[in-house]
């Protein structure tokens, strides 16, 4: 496996590659890789694609009192689960690479923004986030030049951002989003949860006991979104270190908030889990 | 020639032209081609490459009160002239291919914006110009995948905004900037001098004096720029059709205003002739 640091570098491996005939699959990640990173690698390889995985913790995706520093990094473990996975090539650049001129207001003069599905949940909870994820995601489009790029479900308002990104800029990338994979007790894999400590780890369960529960009661019938979202709030409530942030039956194209619910609706949660926040969603 | 009119055929015929090792170079334009596109279209084919033209009126780099409505369109000459100068192929989308969910705010949730260039002069007087710009650049460079595009320096903001984007986004396209062709009285080619009327064209020729009177003036040893600003306005001021918009010596780079003029700043200019707003430069 290769590992490429720089863009000029992973540019011309990509030409090279489809030169060859070979199409291109892209998992852009920010490293901690864990078990749901495997299987965004595992679905790109069942698409014939030479694998390419990009590890960058994006520093315009977080916020000035957000995570970025305390973010997990572990590279050499992640260039040995890549070797596990017969990934082809490593892509992980310095920040000095994609961000030239330096952190700061203008260290990238050029954003890309999605504007609508972008606006509320995440968006709104983090004013710059999406903008910064776009961003990126242009570039490492323009680096890697993939044919599809794999996402996971776990970050659905993430997935359908970028999916409005390629279709209205017309990148001709595939965008393909794959399961979120969960622990036994249920808890989405993120690379946040090595950030719980003592009980919170056991407490981080309240997400999925929420989204479960709201599934349960749309399954036996109940169609009333906020008697949904009530049944999420109380389940979290029971956890005392969380602090529920939203929890909220949406549209799963638009991602607006739906009265009557109805299947294929998304449960979103967002909760604190004392100094970490957790995302999760479920399809109802 | 072939002239396409789907995003997807395009993005096959270019992906075509790469795989069999040529380069492609994109000329981008809105129609209404005169001798100035011309010589856009010769440097791109000394650079070896296949030559695609886009011919699309963008609508949304164009203001409310702007002129989209009055901006020329001849689509048979423009064909003939492309056929003449042996294009590869002429790439000429409709509003719906390139903004399938119709006009207004909603068209295109995503856009590209250079934040930093794109501030003062053009940006300052057309608050959504360059988001239009640098976001149907970014179209274009996904569906025609270029290795080189060429732009003309008569628009000198336009070439610094997407020259700076490309170098943000690290698109893998090399920027060709082509000096600009003048009418043989000085006047810069431009679709938009075919809405002059009257006496308004000889006026126009103002633009060309005012930015002749501050070259010599800087060639005799003028270093003062305001000096040459005042210049450049008087200039402009004999032609009674004509009313400034601005007249400034910048940085060739940065283009911040500089007070002591050195060899390789920049004298920026934007009139009105009548109806028509015209903009202009000189390299110093």
């Amino acid at each position: 496996m290769d590992t490429i640091r720089t863009i000029d570098d992973m540019q011309a491996a990509s030409a090279a590659l489809k030169r060859s005939g070979r199409r291109v699959a892209l998992v852009p990640t920010m490293g901690a890789l864990h078990d749901g990173h495997v299987a965004l690698i595992r679905q790109a390889r069942t698409q014939g694609a030479a694998v390419v995985v990009s590890i960058y913790v994006n520093p315009t995706q977080f916020g000035p009192h957000e995570d970025f520093r305390e973010y997990p990094r572990d590279m050499e473990a992640d260039s040995q689960a890549c070797g596990r996975e017969q990934v082809d090539a490593l892509f992980a650049p310095s920040d000095a690479e994609m961000y030239p001129d330096g952190p700061g207001p203008l260290a990238a003069p050029t954003w890309v923004e999605e504007t609508v599905l972008s606006r509320r949940f995440e968006g709104e909870r983090r004013p710059e986030h999406f903008r910064g994820v776009c961003t990126v995601v242009a570039k490492l489009f323009n680096i890697v030049q993939p044919d599809l790029a794999v996402f996971g479900q776990k970050d659905y308002q993430q997935l359908k951002v970028v999916t409005r990104m390629v279709r209205d800029l017309v990148y001709p990338v595939q965008i393909v989003a794959v399961p979120t994979v969960r622990e036994p007790d249920g808890l989405a894999m993120s690379s946040r949860n090595q950030r719980l400590v003592g009980t919170e780890r056991v407490q981080a369960t309240g997400l999925w006991k929420a989204l479960s529960v709201a599934r349960d009661l749309f399954n036996e019938g109940e169609q009333n979104a906020h008697r949904l979202e009530a049944a999420m709030q109380r389940t979290v409530g029971l956890a005392p270190a969380a602090r529920l942030d939203y929890a909220q039956v949406v549209d799963g194209e638009t991602l607006e908030p739906v009265a009557k619910v109805q299947p294929g609706n998304i449960a979103l949660i967002a909760v604190h889990v004392g100094r970490v926040r957790l995302i999760d969603n479920l399809i109802l």
